[in-house]
Formats: structure tokens, sequence, C-alpha cells
């Protein structure tokens, strides 16, 4: 049978009978619209996405291509390899197949009827040497970068999206139930992550938390006990655990987990893209007193800044109020990670990826907007014994805070 | 406890006793020495390693940091966050702290005595703006390309490597032994994939099958059935399968699998790093004809390959006489992909990314070398039916290959 015919004829009945979810017109223009209006004030003419996750929330389709923006004109979506599954997946009127870079200049060119002055590019990810290559296909055109005004758009999510953070949310759900029986002692921290990524696939995680950023990875099982909690490792998170080897310095090791230690399971979730992050503590067997008092100061500050969760609310005066708050409950050294190592935020702002805006954060002085979504993740780190944290995926609303990771706030012991 | 003193008292046991390997100085040397000729014969001074993979092939650790490389001197390892577990895991020297890049120039001029002439940096994936950060730090100093010699260099693996890369071939063998005692009829291809991944991370696999690229993803689950097989996608493969979602769109779906079908799963290891990549098939029930047929020519290929590959075989000359032996069995329009979208290689080279030299491809005429490490893997795709392949990682050695991926190559029916 021939390839494209059958996609045409089969691909989208197919991927809905499986559970495709694709993303209308009016959700898309009203994403395009936002854009160019800080495109206009900016001054930028056209813009060309190239990442994959700006790609799927301007266009519905991750398909290999990139999309051109004019600010008046309908986009263009060039696709280089699968051109009808990217029609069936975009809701975009113009979808047309590209087979080298080299065809872009032309093809804006006729579209718009002029070389464009001005072009928005990826400049927080393009990689060098494809910026070098735009530069020679587009002499005389200013390449500016576009980032901050996707970043921007980006952080304020709407009804569609948060829907798809909710369905992750709703995996988690299933995937800290079966954590209580999946939990054994004997079992080391990475099969126990393992078991746990498995249930979370079969209901339809999409398995890597994405982050933007060139060194950072995205995985999903940071499954901690005892000792390896106590670890700082290359992430920029209070704690990162012993890992796999020198290769994977983060996340769940091959050491065993045993009775009484503090057991923390930061297991985030994905569907259609859209995350859903959040860290319960587990143990086997009673937990020690210290972590189970740690765990209540966390929780308390978990809950004052939920508290503070409104439009309007300063990002920085929230993390501010947070230290003050750990430093009053004990923990000033402890709080966030060990002196020295101690990070700097109490919330980052999660969607399609794991660092969008924004962040509740020192230096961060912006206010909250209706429609941002975070994950807050209080964490108490001692090193050489363990660490203890929760964690929450928490929705701005008008008057204050929706919790989108359902799953009970407290310590599972088994 | 303090942190740091813990980490330099008890790190280095906990980890070795949890089956860490730490890179020996002599390798770290061997394949400076290397990087430093031919950084020579180009007029490159000095080097500046930012991406993890090469930090971690250069200093042994991948802590977050930068890489320091001049001609004559020491390397410098500049650590961002975690000093103490980097001092443990890299057998360099000269490891400092390091607070902001904007400290780089001065600890540069301080250790050669000068502003460098020419700096090397990793443009192939380098984001844009890291390097207008460089390029003001570093005013009057030329930056140039040095990927493309880390890619050289890295392209023929050590003794040490190898047996990394065979380790990661020993989890592979229990993941395919497991796998025929986990399929089930009624199962889905995520459910599947998921367990066949926790299989793997309980015996140390690393989840992420890293590829050197700004868009495509690094992830292990390639189970595809059926009708799945034949569906082209996002990645340069004959086939990528239907995935989760738009936002991603390859491999296993929720697809259920169901008897008589053929069941490609390419299921790809990551032992400290190094990889092994491998395919075979399984069916439920007998596999029709069809099928039987193709794979059986797949095998045909891949023994092919096989018999040409020996140092001094040119890439290029094996991948057209894979397309000969293929259209002389009767596949010309299923070898590699449909018509119109299929690949033009038939190997990749791997080893700490999927997307390594060598490639035995189209328009790749260079030879094989000794040292090279490679994964083969003829497929041949019928769109809405299905598809077939074979795949094994493969070492040149001196007079042929080894095979790094030791399952038995046939069809496992269960």
């Amino acid at each position: 049978m021939n390839h494209d015919d059958w996609v045409r004829r089969e691909f989208q009945k197919l991927s809905k009978s499986l559970g495709f979810q694709y993303t209308p017109l009016d959700e898309i223009n009203s994403r395009l619209s936002r854009i160019r209006a800080r495109m206009e004030r900016q001054g930028m003419e056209v813009l060309l996405v190239v990442q994959k996750m700006n790609l799927y929330y301007l266009s519905g389709t991750t398909q290999d291509g990139l999309l051109f923006i004019p600010l008046k004109r309908e986009p263009i979506l060039m696709i280089k390899r699968e051109l009808e599954r990217a029609r069936v997946e975009s809701p975009l009127k113009q979808i047309v197949a590209l087979k080298s870079n080299k065809e872009i200049p032309l093809l804006i060119q006729t579209h718009i009827g002029k070389i464009p002055k001005t072009l928005g590019l990826e400049l927080d990810v393009l990689p060098v040497r494809d910026y070098f290559k735009f530069q020679e296909l587009f002499l005389g055109t200013k390449l500016m970068d576009v980032s901050p005004i996707l970043r921007e758009t980006r952080k304020i999510k709407s009804p569609f999206e948060i829907d798809l953070m909710k369905k992750a949310g709703e995996i988690g759900k299933k995937v800290y139930r079966q954590a209580k029986k999946i939990l054994k002692k004997g079992m080391t921290e990475i099969e126990f992550g393992g078991l746990l990524e498995a249930v979370a696939k079969k209901y339809g995680h999409e398995g890597l938390l994405r982050v933007r950023s060139l060194n950072y990875e995205a995985y999903t099982w940071h499954v901690l006990s005892g000792v390896t909690g106590g670890i700082v490792s290359q992430s920029d998170s209070p704690m990162g655990g012993l890992g796999l080897s020198p290769a994977f310095p983060v996340g769940a090791s091959l050491k065993i987990m045993k009775a009484h230690e503090p057991i923390l399971v930061d297991f985030g979730t994905c569907y259609h893209g859209y995350q859903a992050d959040e860290t319960r503590m587990f143990s086997i067997g009673k937990l020690k007193q210290k972590f189970i008092d740690a765990y209540n100061a966390c929780k308390e500050i978990h809950d004052a800044v939920l508290k503070e969760t409104r439009p309007g609310a300063d990002c920085k005066a929230i993390f501010f109020k947070t230290l003050q708050l750990a430093e009053k409950l004990g923990y000033k050294d402890s709080y966030l990670g060990p002196p020295g190592l101690q990070t700097h935020f109490i919330a980052h702002g999660i969607g399609l990826e794991l660092n969008e805006l924004p962040f509740i954060a020192r230096g961060q002085s912006y206010p909250l907007e209706q429609g941002m979504t975070f994950a807050v993740e209080p964490k108490i780190v001692f090193p050489g014994e363990g660490s203890v944290g929760l964690e929450n995926t928490v929705l701005v609303t008008k008057n204050g805070y929706e919790i989108l990771t359902p799953v009970e706030q407290k310590i599972f012991q088994v």
C-alpha cells in the first residue's frame, strides 16, 4: 500500500481511537495572536520556529519541520519528512513539503512579497551552526531573539492546556496509588523507579519530562532513599541523588531501600506533552521522627506558598517568606539544600517544559497571573542521612489556586 | 553533617559499592592527546568544552561545569555546583569552583599567561545566546568550531569504552530474555515497552539513549506492532511508529498487540553513558509468511554488511551494496522505508550518543577503521501492515568485526 494514501485514509481514525487529541484551530489562533502582538511591539516582521515544543505549541504537530509566522498573513508549516501526518495533526491551512532549508527564503518571499528586514529565531536553544546557516540564507535580514516572546506567551495556560495537565495529574494519581503496593524492602531505588514508570506509561505517560536546556535532561524517576537523598548533583535542585554512574549522576541508583529511612519519590508525568510534577514521601516501616518533623515543616511551607498564591502576588516576595518560615521552623541550614549548595527557587513554572515561567525564586520580582502553572517543592536535606519534601503542580486561578496533582498529601508508610 | 565533608569521606566508597566505574587518568590523557594533535593542526590554541557528553568523555564527570583544554598545559575543570563530587569522579588534577562564566577569561589568562587568539567551542550544539556571551567574554579572540575534532576523536573507541558497551549489551540480553516471558496477547505496545524498560533499569540501564541534536530525543522503547510498524514519523528512521500523542509521535503507542502480526522491538540500553542498540522481532503465535520472508531478507542484508566490515571498507560502497541486495531480494520499494520516505543509511555510529560517526550511508565515502562501533539495522516496511528488522551493535576489529549485542538472531514466537 502507498504510505501517503494510508495516512490520508486511516491515520486520523487510528490515532483518535488510541487517545490522540489534536490542538483545535481556535486554540492555535489565540496563541498566534498573542505572539504577533508581542512581535509587532518589538518590530519583528516574521518568525521562524525550529524547536520541537514551540513547534507543537504553535502548529499542533511535532513532525520534523519549521513554522514560518508572518505578522499579517497565514503561517506556513514546512515539513521535512512526514508531510501527510503533519497535515492530520496540525489544523493550520498551509502545510508544505520542504526538501532543504535553502528553499525557505524563496518560500517566504513568495508568501509575503518581500525579503523580511527582521526575523525572529529561538536563540536560547538554536545551535550556533544552524544560526550561521540562517545568516547565509537571510543576508541583509536582522536576526532577532524571539525566545523571550515565546516564553512570555507560553507562561499563561489556556483551559485546553490545563485540561491536559490535569490528565497528566490523573496518571500521577494512578502511579502513586500503585507505588504503595510496589514498594518492598530489599528493592533498589532504580527497580522501584522503573516499575513506577512502567505503571505511568501503561496509562499514557510519555516518559520524558522535557527541559529547555542544552545539558539538563528529561527523565522521570527521582527516587532517593536515605543517604542518596542527601547527595547534591548536577541538577539545580536541593538534592540530586546518586544516579547510576558518573554519566548519569542524578535520580535513582542501585542502592537498596531500607526500613525506616525517608524514601523521596519525585515523579512527574507527561500527557500530550503537558507535565504534572509531584513529590511524595514513602517509608518502609515507621519513619524516624526527625524526618517526620522535617516533612511537616515542608508541608507548612507548601501551604504558606499556596496561601499567597493569587494573581498579583510577587514571586520574589513569596520566596523570601518561605526562607523566613524555614528559619523560624529551625531548618535554615537544610531548607532547599545543604549550606553553600542551597537552590534559589521554591517553585518552577511547568507546562510543555519543566523550566517555564514563572519562578518563585530569588531575584524573580514579577506578579503571578491567572493561568500560570507552577510546581511548588519545599525540600529539606540532611547530608549523609536523607531528604524529605512535598511537591504539587498548581494553577493560579482568578482568586487563588487549584492543585492539579490530586494525590493525598501525607507520608505513605508501607 | 557538612555535605562537602561527607562527599570527601564517603562518596567514593558508596558509589563504587553501587557499581560506579570511573574513567582512569591514562584513558583521559590518551583522549586529550588525540584532541590536541587535531587542535594543533587546525591552529586552535585552547578549547572550552560545554556539552555534557563531551565533558564526560574528556573529564570523566558530568557535573555542571566547563572544561578548559590548552594545547600544552594541564586542562582545568571548572565546576559550577557540586565541586567535591566532581573531584571524586574526575581524575583530572586541576578542578576548581566557578561562580560565573565571567570568571573564565581571567582563569584562562592566569593559566596560560595570555588571552588566547583562537578558542574552540562546540558550535554544533551550543545555543546562540551562549555563543554571544562567549563573544563578549573573549573580545578579540577568534571563536572556532571544535565539534568536528571531537566527533573525529570520539569515533574510535578504546578497550575501556568497548568494555562499557559490552556491558550495555549484556543488559540488553537480559531484557530480551525477559521479553519472551512478558509479552502477552492483549497488552499494549507501551505497556510492553514500559515493562522492558523496568527490567533494563533494574540491571543498570540509564534510560536515555542520548542523541546529539536539538530536536531528536533520547528514549528507549520503540515497540511497534502490525499497523503502527508501517507508520513513518518525525525520526530519521525507516519507520517511527504512532507514539502516544502529537507531542510524542514516535515509538510505542496504546495499540493492543495482536496475534500473528509482526512486533518489532528496537530497544537500546545504556551503561555508564555507553549505548548498545539492537532490534529483534517477536510474534504472538505464528507470524504471516510475508513477514518471515522479509525478516530473512533483513538477516541476509545484515550478514552482507558484516561480511564487508573490516578496516578500509568504504561506508558508501557498503550502503549501495545493500540497496542492490534488497532489490535483488524483491524489496526495492520497502527496504529502509516506503517509497519517498526511505532513509539513506543502513548503520549509524554509536557510543555516548546515537548519532556518532561512522554512518554506513549514501554520501558517506570514508573507510571503516579499527575501533569504530556502529549499529547496523536493515528494516523493511509495509504501510498499513507492519515492519520487520534486525539490528546489532558491532565493533570493527583488526581483521573484521565483533558483535556487542549477544541476543540470539531469530524471530521470537510466544
